[in-house]
């Protein structure tokens, strides 16, 4: 069952925000899909969006600029929440930005308390696209994955570990290599414990080092991006893909920064990415 | 002199919010810059923004999706804050989102305490237009205007008021008829007095019906929009111009609310309708 918070007409087509229960987050999350003009015509294929630290689904759905050309095409996109949320959820002890509520990895933690409820991975690509099957006139085996920041590195760790459930792979200003950043050490060793076995399983140099099958892949980085060099480390990824052979499109832009000015402008070229790679109803 | 507070990279262009003394509103006020990538080759014709009620500079520039269009032609886009603000800046009594602070209804005031800073109408046809004059490539001997709710009424009698400084003008569900809408009355009873020939200087309806000369109009309304019957009365502006021949397009969209998302649908409607009625440089 779901509950719908709200319905609103966007490029003709709509933009519903709902809450479930979540059993693999115990919790009651939120999420908003937008469904393009053409979905009575038949079930529309689905573009999964992971938002960054701090967000929520709303971050990407009121500021990315997205609908015009997902109503064009007719994708639809459901945007999920960062983490789980709730009074009971725990979260960073001093209510940091970068770690506990809003800002989930997109993994499964196994440490005590966090495991209760931080079951980002399994939401994901489980339970999420179970409810949107239920509930909505998507096509859950006609699906793509794109993110910002840690949502990046959740579309691509979550791609590389299920190639045939994902037509396509995009990410703006991805956390490459969550295992050499502070970002993903805090996260790793909060939400995964000490043993690095277990962390390179949610880094996306990690996988592709270890043999990820290839899937079609686009990354836009800005280079005006503060957390380039400390934090997102492209150039790890860039000499991984070098040295196995991964075939990713790299683009970088000169001047961009880290915010949804930079995600607005190249957005479109990321749904169309998708739109090629995806089985056109 | 002006101080910035951030520019960033967008669609080839760029996004700069500063800050500046206002010797009208006696305030700092705050607004922010759209300069396509054109700019470096000659003046842009400028586009004013003026949102509405609770919003400031910031809603218009993350929301709208008005950069793809106005990079692409290349016009410039100027949205400034909706009131004075600061500390010593007279608010609300109660607090209320109608009145005061983020709800300026671009008049100037004539009772005190509002007297001291609510000059927005004087802010957004003189001071503002000269700060950008000193500050930025834009050519606001070249300029239309547009606005949304509180701030599409703004624009329509600014524009009706100075026909020979606006080649068109354009407005989203804009209140039309103030001196007959509870919006309207606090705040120009609040600001103007019980005169209502002095309400008469701020209202759309009112202006029109005293033969205020035509200029290129566009008016969109959603048909699902909340405010539409209490607080818009787009009713009285077409029997207005039913009445007097004013010619405006006024088009109804069924469906659609008072959000940005309504906004974000036609934005480029708009950017191309004013573009055709610029002089192109």
């Amino acid at each position: 069952m779901i509950n719908i918070l709200s319905r609103t007409k966007v490029f003709g087509g709509e933009h519903i925000r709902f809450s479930h229960e979540s059993q693999v987050n115990n919790c009651t999350m939120t999420a908003a899909v937008f469904l393009p003009p053409q979905i009575r015509e038949s079930q529309a294929p689905l573009l999964i969006w992971l938002s960054g630290l701090t967000c929520n689904d709303e971050n990407f759905m009121t500021k990315a600029g997205a609908f015009r050309a997902a109503a064009e095409l007719g994708l639809a996109i459901v945007a999920p929440d960062t983490s789980p949320r709730g009074e009971h959820v725990p979260d960073d002890p001093e209510g940091a930005y970068d770690f506990g509520l809003g800002a989930g990895f997109y993994l499964n933690a196994t440490q005590a308390p966090w495991d209760e409820n931080y079951q980002m991975y399994d939401y994901i690509v489980s339970e999420l696209p179970d409810v949107l099957d239920e509930h909505f006139p998507v096509d859950t085996d006609n699906m793509s994955i794109s993110g910002h920041s840690m949502g990046g590195h959740g579309a691509l760790t979550i791609a590389l570990k299920n190639p045939s459930r994902f037509q396509s792979v995009s990410a703006f200003a991805p956390i490459c290599a969550p295992m050499d950043c502070a970002w993903g050490e805090k996260a790793f060793s909060n939400y995964l414990g000490d043993n690095e076995e277990d962390w390179a399983k949610y880094d996306t140099c990690a996988l592709i080092e270890a043999g990820a099958p290839e899937l079609p892949t686009l990354i836009d980085q800005g280079l005006a991006d503060s957390f380039l060099e400390e934090q997102l480390l492209l150039d790890e990824l860039e000499a991984v893909c070098e040295d196995t052979g991964y075939n990713a499109i790299i683009r970088k832009h000169p001047g961009y920064d880290h915010s949804y000015f930079f995600i607005s402008t190249f957005i479109e070229d990321h749904i169309r990415f998708h739109w090629d790679h995806l089985r056109q109803a």
